[in-house]
């Protein structure tokens, strides 16, 4: 196991309906020497990339991928979620469904920020159903910019967003694949990765 | 001017309407350089403040809060914006107006991760009419634990926040305080601090 793993098993709590918790060190506190760790990793398993910017969306991504972007001395930029239509064309837009929250959001990027040229790395904490991930991958494209790689902190490799997404060609790296998670026992089956 | 200052003179846009844009450097794209800069004066600020914890408010301030956190060795706790009313007990809440985006948002805490004996620095990249401050202040009250403080980035010194927070007897430190903006001519006024 690495560091990320062991410490969804000392930390993290399974909960039914498929639900891992880990919001005592990952979403809602978090733990500043382990985001600090998962940004120097994301900048081993990247250093063969040329990365210019590191984007992810707001907010749990955010305070993941400033440590990301500390790591490789570029900017971090993060997609807001809105529900206003009234969009000025000022910005990329993707529709973004939530399955958690059962509505639709539009996920917005400034044009100011992203074209032509930059090389992105894209963060984000979790990867299930890769509604979110596919969004900010579809902003990048239509900025002209180039998606370096995808860096997930937690993948639930029981749903399908990692397989749908590494099948359309991105590069995506977790930190820690869940194949199986038991709410009864709390044990957590991990994928093997080399 | 302090870095701060600089950098809002250099980089900000003022709008009218007493809309101040720094979503190049603070708040959609972020210079992590300069998230460590203010990361390192809030803990020169507060370096007399023995402090246990930083709680800010999801989405902007985390990234912010997190290298505030960083410094001060302590782990980051974001307070989330919810509108569902169905709070379970395990929550402390605060009802939160936005003069922005015209309704009222309830933010919300884990008990779990704040309690009595917990020393609590807020962190928060604006300070304009003060609700989410007093919702935030509300909650570490609630929970026993004892406010050391609050780290603004920008306050708007022409709105009513800083003052109420101030008459309340708490230690309001902003980095920069706008007095005035002027749309047309682009001039920002700044308060002079020692």
């Amino acid at each position: 196991m690495n560091f990320l793993e062991e410490r969804i098993v000392k930390d993290g709590l399974v909960k039914s309906g498929n639900v891992l918790k880990v919001d005592s060190f990952l979403n809602h506190q978090m733990d500043i020497a382990l985001m600090e760790e998962i940004g120097r990793e994301f900048k081993r398993r990247f250093s063969d990339k040329s990365v210019t910017k590191v984007l992810t969306i707001e907010a749990s991504g955010i305070g993941i991928a400033a440590f990301v972007a500390k790591e490789f001395g570029v900017p971090l930029l993060f997609a807001k979620k809105s529900k206003s239509i009234n969009i000025d064309g000022e910005m990329y837009v993707a529709e973004v469904e939530s399955f958690t929250h059962k509505n639709k959001n539009q996920v917005i990027v400034s044009k100011r920020f992203l074209g032509v040229g930059e090389r992105v790395l894209i963060i984000d904490d979790f990867l299930a159903n890769g509604c979110a991930l596919q969004g900010l991958i579809s902003i990048v494209e239509s900025a002209g910019a180039t998606v370096e790689g995808c860096g997930i902190v937690i993948e639930k490799g029981f749903q399908i967003g990692g397989r749908v997404i590494r099948n359309m060609g991105y590069r995506v790296e977790s930190l820690a694949i869940v194949d199986a998670m038991d709410a009864e026992t709390g044990v957590i089956t991990f994928r093997e990765q080399k």
